[in-house]
């Protein structure tokens, strides 16, 4: 039985409908995600699917919150209160042990830290709090040579950036993310979940691969010990799964910077759309300058967690370059473990949210992502 | 019925005859190239098929004109009138907006600048004019940081090495071309085609692509502002095509220096051998100390634009790593959309050119080139 | 007829030994090779086939001499007698001819210099005398611009730590090495093996290829002037083979520090043990800041000469990523032209050592190797 498709779409938005009711067709029975896009801050694209009939359903974003955090450091960059070229200890002195003195805080953003997790491990606890994970950070030695490599640092780059907001500006990202961003909008997006929303939370449901995909996992490299363990902090004795991280309440009161946002596609469409474009009769968030900024790819190549390509702009994802190559150059977001994904496209005005219930197979950017992304940017570019 | 193959090949030299014979069998009955190479200064191959019984015809090479924009700025780094590790601030102040005031010639030269192309795009007129598009990239914000990638400047990067020129000599680069490179060998490469060679110039041909090339072609990532798309001025309304640019009058009359040339492959081979030998009685243009500066890999790896891996020594391709990597390290020269190429490989002495009318699938060097090189190189190689 | 398998493994390292069967019941029927591991100090592997009744035979170990070569580096820059951001001009000015002053300890020793080899090639004499190969090299142009890229300093990159070793401490590198790291726990790895040795070595088999194999071979891009041609000296007039040069007396009497070496696995392995691991009462010889020093990744990625993905430490391989994806950040190692391949894994405390007599398809360290270090690796790991 198929499942049905809820929700609405703009005048010349029909293919995102028809792509997003092809692909659920062809998922499990139990499929739940949701669909939303903004085309210079119109709502154009608002679908769901499993979701009961209001579509009002909240999902573990993981590192799409990266996004979420990054805006908040882009804001702060807009305001001048944070230079990124000044270097890290500028801010936070702690941080120049272990040869990191010369740093600057563009290439912490940008992933160049070297500085992807701990040799001993963080503890649970300590990862469901971004001011913990950031003082382990200050005495850990990178795990390249600063400045000669990139990487994804998985679950840390939101506590490092957070760290440099909280002593730039006395307040957590979180705080700042809260007043600057969320509530103004009123975005389901959220870093730190007040309990009264708690109902509206849908546990994440752990990847279901088939037979055939259960073998690539299988096949894929791995060792405990490895530069993308580390950095997913799998070398700790009894780590816990990705699922488990989203799924347990402390995380999400929180929410940590890197991974432990909770949204729904709405807040995640939501919070690009106000971020370049004029909505709800406020300005865009962001300056075309810092949109230009945030969007340059500073790093692009070989990543060494990823072992595998792929490009950064500052703490967002080049999504053009990494993700999906018809976009305009210049777009930016994040995608997350569980299959999100989110993104502001600057020069075709569309700001788009994906996010779904169980993890998708092979991990990161659900592949679902590819077409349904493509079918907004036509309808995008067509609305002129 | 098979094209005859005019023309005539030195002794040793039957196997780059044979090549293209094999080649042209197979092309389209309307096949219409030159193939020429000089070893030591000495000419050796001087082939053609389709272009009459004299070979006399011109084409539009496209980006093989950056291999003559870059041998004047060689010469003039040479002459010590140029310096490459000054900012290009130093010869053109208006350049520095917009972040850029870093920036080395030396990176400007090898595409790592990030300045590929305007957000808004150039007008058709613009770009037949390196001055108008020079003036107008002074203000652009660089696509990526610079310093952290490099891409390829397909447009504009004659545009760019011919105002810093301008700047330094009070000359257009078309001039100090014609002056010094040119008429004292009387090459068959002209950036600015006089009036009266008019009627030895033969349109470019449309690409004719199969079916399955077609479907190749379609297959390709795309979309109207992309690195690439703004790379080749593709986001604008109305954009031409690469064919209607080469044919475009204006276009000849100028020789912009990025895309602008035509020559007969004659022309494209004297000119290197000319940059390496001892040729009509003349030293060779370059010395050793600066045949070693241009040819020597200055950006490697993945390229933005192109999305692929390239590699550029100093405005010229490297065109051992890109393209031949049968050829001596240091090997440099340049490629064309249409399909011809064009290098020096200094370590054999030989210098290599090709032109073709119809552009060929799938764009950039000809897919004829690997053989025909291949066979020129190896017979350079015997003479000794 | 299936080879035998001598020696001995510790209790829990029976796969490793089932691993070899396996492999070598696979091999030619004159296969000649042994394997040797340590966890934390312990020998725990202790395996050979076709060497006799003691496996006591010597192997030439090509590349995996620069292993031996780096350790040296390594402790002097733990004892403070080299600075690894100090100016290569420092220790050694004459270096700084031809656009080779800037260049650090640091970006020498991780292949980033560009100084391959030599534009007209090196003698045979030459290449067995370490001082003589730079001498020569501070003469040369880099092959690449110094610090946009790097490649596989494959035959000289001992003589360039060696000449820096010598003018800091008026000794050769294999003096120290000798010294500080061969004589005191008596391995079998030797640069420069002494006469009385002579009838433990084995000469080195060419390679046998499969007529698929040489196929393959046949098929790689090659050409005479080449950056590999150059930078294996096969740009010369006669020159001569991998093996004949591990077979020469000459080169195994002095042990050039680039490939010169002879070993035993057994010598191998140790020697990266005593890197590592409290070892016959010895403390490491290095420290835990030294080891993650040396193993932090360095350069990476495109390899010019290789033109491949490669990656390196400061002088080692960075293991991990260029060879073995299931081993802990930081590994460190070198494999050998003829198939060796020896690491330290300082996060389980492996060290690993491999060497057989014929060369093995396609080049580089084995194939075998990679199943081998699995297995012990999942061993040492079970060891806890």
């Amino acid at each position: 039985m198929t499942q049905e498709i809820h929700g609405t779409v703009a005048d010349g938005f029909e293919t995102v409908r028809e792509e997003f009711a092809t692909f659920v067709a062809r998922e499990r029975p139990d499929y739940e995600g949701q669909l939303c896009a903004y085309v210079h801050g119109r709502k154009v694209v608002d679908l769901w699917a499993g979701d009961g009939a209001d579509g009002g359903s909240l999902y573990g974003v993981f590192s799409s919150t990266k996004g979420a955090a990054h805006l908040v450091a882009a804001l702060l960059v807009q305001d001048g209160t944070l230079e990124l070229d000044r270097k890290v200890t500028y801010y936070w002195p702690e941080f120049g042990a272990e040869g990191k003195n010369g740093l600057t805080l563009r290439d912490l953003i940008a992933h160049r830290a070297g500085l992807i997790g701990l040799d001993a491990g963080f503890t649970a606890q300590e990862l469901t709090d971004d001011r913990a994970v950031a003082e382990r950070l200050a005495d850990q030695r990178p795990f390249w040579r600063p400045g000669t490599a990139f990487g994804y640092h998985a679950l840390v780059i939101g506590a490092l950036t957070g760290e440099v907001v909280r002593r730039a500006t006395g307040r957590t990202l979180q705080e700042v993310y809260e007043e600057r961003v969320r509530a103004p909008y009123g975005l389901d997006f959220f870093l730190g979940l007040p309990e009264s929303l708690e109902i509206r939370y849908r546990s994440v449901q752990p990847m279901a691969p088939t037979a055939q995909q259960q073998a690539v996992l299988d096949a894929a490299p791995s060792g405990p010990h490895t530069l993308a363990s580390i950095a997913f902090n799998e070398h700790v004795p009894n780590p816990g799964s990705l699922a488990d991280y989203a799924n347990s309440r402390a995380v999400r009161a929180k929410g940590p910077a890197s991974a432990g946002g909770v949204a729904a596609a709405r807040g995640l469409a939501g919070m690009y759309a106000a971020a370049i474009s004029e909505m709800d009769g406020r300005p865009p968030l962001l300056k075309p300058d810092t949109v230009a900024e945030v969007g340059q790819i500073h790093s692009v190549g070989y990543d060494l967690v990823a072992r595998a390509h792929k490009s950064f702009g500052l703490g967002f994802q080049a999504t053009a370059d990494m993700w999906h190559p018809f976009l305009g150059a210049g777009a930016f977001g994040h995608s997350g473990a569980g299959g999100s994904q989110a993104f502001a496209d600057p020069r075709s005005g569309l700001a788009y949210g994906y996010t779904r219930r169980r993890m998708a197979f092979p991990g990161g950017a659900a592949p679902e992502n590819d077409r349904l992304a493509r079918a907004a940017h036509t309808a995008a570019l067509a609305m002129g």
